[in-house]
């Protein structure tokens, strides 16, 4: 059986704030069944991830990309790779068969097939998936990367103690609206920035924040920091860079920990550099660290017994924005760096 | 009986590079006799230390010095406390004699009474040093700040394994010729920068670093980086901050360390400001970390039986520069920021 496969991919290298015009859609036929002998799987998306760090992959070629030795470039003209969860339709792989829910590194289309995937990075990273009873959609953004991001980086890397203050930066974002509520169920006390005074409403009454602000409402990123931290910030998690990170150091207390969990700010923009103030990262003895999901596998039972907790005394709310269809990926993608998702950013591909 | 006690105060605060001429030689009389009931303890300076830090509290009142919770300002016209070693000449105090050889906060001048001391620190920190057969010198750099700063900031903070690779800056000064050393010793890769063609000589020849170079021939810091480090850099010993921080993030290795133990390039000139790429730092997984030796003190024990361990065995190159009488104080000063200095500079107030 061949059916119609629509994927989108880029026209070239992209450099700055990425928009529509860069993307394209493509149609190949697609066969549904597999050749004899050969173990590849074909999986019809349903749901797949819209994040950020797709920019860094779509750049021109550059030193800077050495550093992003989890992930290959994304090529012109070519199929994008990114996490989502699929139904296997076709399989001449053992281990998977029809009609099995999994996840792993699907392509930003109707089908993907495993084989092309495996050849880029090694391992397929393809997995079965346990529904739990919980919607699709929560096993690609909560308990895909957004949830053990937020866990890891907030328990792992910034190792909270109870009672102390924590800053999160686009705070309404996948990571972000998990981490202020870790940390408030954890018992810190919690301030989130965002990007509009709807989001500020969601955080303080939604969410449970302590606090949140419009940081495009302050001409001077530190003011807001000083009104809501009188006695510092101890726990920074950063998702944005720039003069967040530098108002951040400054209102940082001793011994403060910051984890960098994106620089979105400097994504779109190669000239804006964050210039954290080294003095007070000495005489503070303040952590800035980077990290990712990927190297915290080992903590990810802990994650999931935690969350599920949350989640069945009905105190932990999952905010997702989902766009219908493949042709919706780029503007879902061109979107992120406008601020206008609240929550996951997802592409629904499918009904199930 | 009576002495006249010169000592050496700033004029006014100092906010950019100090010059001798913001400073100015006191003389006053001292009596070296102890009321009864005080508990003063009054002290003929042998050796001070000349640290950078100094500089810092030396600055208009500003935020910044907030973060300074560990020294207070000093104050134009007052007597200056600094680390040194001397004797007691006059106690009040039962747990010293007359003759004890003594460490701790002393005053930059002749002599120091410790009660001035406790009242700007809370602790007097004042010791008695038991010399092990030591040049008393060595109490005041290796056995003082300088060796535990650089034990603990390569060990605790950076966590180093056996063939990793460390880069050292400022490699020549008082801390960074010892972290070069123990690096060494433990078994890294070790490149030093410096300010000169003979400190490079130096570093490469006595001191057995690896590789050195002198960063004022490079136009671009990130060349000699690659050049001596193809592999990249595990351990970043940063005692400088600026474009040397840029350079070497970009340079850093997955799971690189930096640990930041000085910023002089940042201490003369309020402009200028590292601005290390946090893309980097995030992809990498970088850790930068502020530390104090003051926060250490745990580690005391493991620091001093390695250090003599190497001493003993004669692997272990003590540099000390040194002025002679407290009217050197204000030039030993200035030169730090120059980079006049080899290895621990400190000035000898008295013989013994």
């Amino acid at each position: 059986m061949e059916v119609k496969n629509k994927y989108i991919v880029i026209k070239q290298n992209i450099d700055g704030a990425p928009e529509e015009s860069d993307f394209e859609l493509k149609t190949e036929p697609l066969s549904l069944s597999i050749e004899p002998g050969k173990d590849e799987v074909v999986i019809k998306n349903l749901y797949l991830s819209i994040d950020p760090y797709q920019l860094n992959r779509m750049k021109s070629p550059c030193a800077f990309q050495q550093s992003m030795n989890f992930a290959g470039s994304v090529i012109p003209g070519e199929a994008i790779d990114g996490y989502g969860v699929g139904r296997v339709v076709a399989t001449g792989n053992p281990e998977f068969k029809e009609g099995d829910l999994v996840s792993g590194l699907l392509t930003w289309g109707d089908y993907s097939i495993t084989k092309k995937v495996a050849s880029k990075i090694e391992a397929a990273m393809l997995n079965k998936v346990e529904t739990m009873g919980l919607p699709i959609s929560y096993h690609v953004g909560l308990l895909g990367f957004s949830g053990v991001t937020a866990y890891a980086g907030f328990f792992e890397v910034c190792k909270p103690k109870k009672g102390e203050t924590v800053f999160v930066s686009a705070a309404s974002g996948s990571v972000g609206s998990l981490v202020g509520q870790y940390a408030k169920l954890f018992g810190c006390y919690v301030v989130g920035s965002a990007g509009s005074q709807k989001k500020v409403d969601l955080l303080k009454g939604k969410l449970g924040f302590d606090e949140a602000f419009n940081y495009k409402e302050e001409p001077d990123l530190k003011s807001p920091l000083k009104r809501y931290f009188p006695d510092g910030i101890d726990i920074y998690f950063d998702n944005v860079g720039g003069e967040m990170l530098e108002a951040a150091v400054e209102n940082m207390n001793p011994f403060g920990r910051i984890a960098v969990c994106g620089v979105i700010s400097e994504y779109t923009n190669k000239g804006r550099r964050a210039a954290p103030n080294m003095v007070d990262v000495l005489y503070k003895r303040i952590k800035i660290q980077g990290f990712l999901a990927a190297d915290h596998v080992k903590g990810y039972k802990d994650f999931l017994s935690t969350t599920l907790e949350h989640l069945q005394v009905g105190k932990f709310h999952v905010l997702e924005d989902i766009s219908h269809g493949v042709e919706s990926i780029p503007s879902a993608f061109v979107g992120l760096f406008r601020g206008d998702n609240v929550g996951k950013k997802m592409v629904k591909v499918a009904g199930d």
